[in-house]
């Protein structure tokens, strides 16, 4: 497997990672990774290169800009407030991933899709809302408020939303106003999947409530919601 | 493949419908399969012929006595208000069809799990709050109400719902509340998957919105809500 930092340009110089199978011929999908409130690190570059394994072309992309990672809550709160009071720098830089991985000679553009977990389900649903042209859109743990709601027409992904029941960070009201708004905005084609007894983080194995008390690993829920993703990829990729 | 009627006692002769494999040698799963408030016809033994299909031994209950079916809405209305206003009754039916699972020869009686449509969906329910000893009750667009609350220590199943996120049957208000109820009996392991766009009876062909205005079956729905299932047996069967 061949993996590598890319640069690309959004607002600032972001580097990414890419992970692809280089004994595979031809276009294949892609598929955008975007990290957690910590930036991108070991935990979105090892999903990128699961992805690769299934013979996708995965970029895992840097929100920060330049791999900034945050130390501490405070400067995650800092990093993820800023963009997500600024949404639209967050999607440009969506977008700009996005661009960057459709560039790739080895990726077929028609076939891209894109994941994230906490802060980068967030991203992921806003460049759905944004009509990035997107077969699927899958936010792990994701916050799914926004300041920006969906309108009817534009959204082109299937969406896949996996949350915890007991994430305090997506509580029942945030999930019931968004599956309002999907309805209202009349989305095509969207789940959403509750897992009961299950806290923010779940498919991080670090996530141990010690830095976040409310973040808790989940071996059954990581699996489960992997399996999910796989499923609707199987389906539309 | 091996069909066969079986009949069995509750409060009333019950006339269910066996299917599973001859050929298969040893002791495997058990599935019971709930019907919808039509009563036991060719929908749910198409089902359970499915699951023998998989390996499983596959019995399609009966919840209205001698195979009784229902043939208009009206009939529905009183043959499954009947059974809701008495959850004894309609409990007791649902662990005497266990019951004649387990009792057949073939059944691994250590892993069985129930399954249900519509108001079958709600018998599921029922039995997994009633400490049926099941690995897992998958209810596909049921009515999650109940006269009888799950209470802590209870229930032993792993629990998976299945629901349209526009059926008027089981509207978010009711949705919100079984999740309450899940986290205040503390269940060990639900699931809630909710599908965009979808109706009441979506696994159902016939449901074409000309009976239940409600009831509109999506292919879609339909075969991403068995996968679901077919992923939760394989974990736990």
């Amino acid at each position: 497997m061949q993996t590598q930092d890319i640069d690309y340009r959004a607002d600032a110089v972001m580097r990414g990672y890419l992970a692809f199978d280089e004994a595979h011929v031809g276009r294949r999908p892609g598929v955008l990774v975007f990290h957690e409130g910590l930036g991108l690190g070991e935990f979105a570059m090892a999903r990128a290169r699961m992805l690769a394994e299934f013979g996708y072309v995965a970029l895992a992309a840097d929100m920060f800009g330049e791999r900034r990672q945050a130390r501490n809550l405070q400067e995650v709160a800092d990093l993820v407030g800023g963009l997500r009071s600024e949404p639209e720098t967050l999607r440009g830089r969506g977008h700009a991933a996005l661009a960057a991985l459709a560039a790739l000679p080895e990726v077929d553009t028609s076939r891209i899709a894109a994941i994230g977990f906490c802060f980068g389900g967030s991203v992921v649903l806003e460049l759905a809302r944004d009509g990035a042209d997107l077969k699927a859109a899958v936010s792990f743990h994701g916050v799914l408020t926004t300041r920006m709601p969906a309108v009817p027409g534009r959204v082109k992904a299937s969406l896949l939303v996996l949350t915890g029941a007991d994430d305090p960070l997506a509580p029942p009201e945030q999930v019931a106003a968004f599956e309002a708004e999907m309805r209202a905005a009349q989305v095509r084609d969207w789940q959403l999947v509750s897992y009961g007894s299950t806290l923010h983080g779940f498919t991080n194995p670090a996530a141990d409530g010690s830095m976040l008390r409310s973040a808790l690993y989940s071996a059954q829920a990581d699996r489960r919601s992997w399996a999910s993703m796989r499923s609707l990829f199987d389906e539309v990729l």
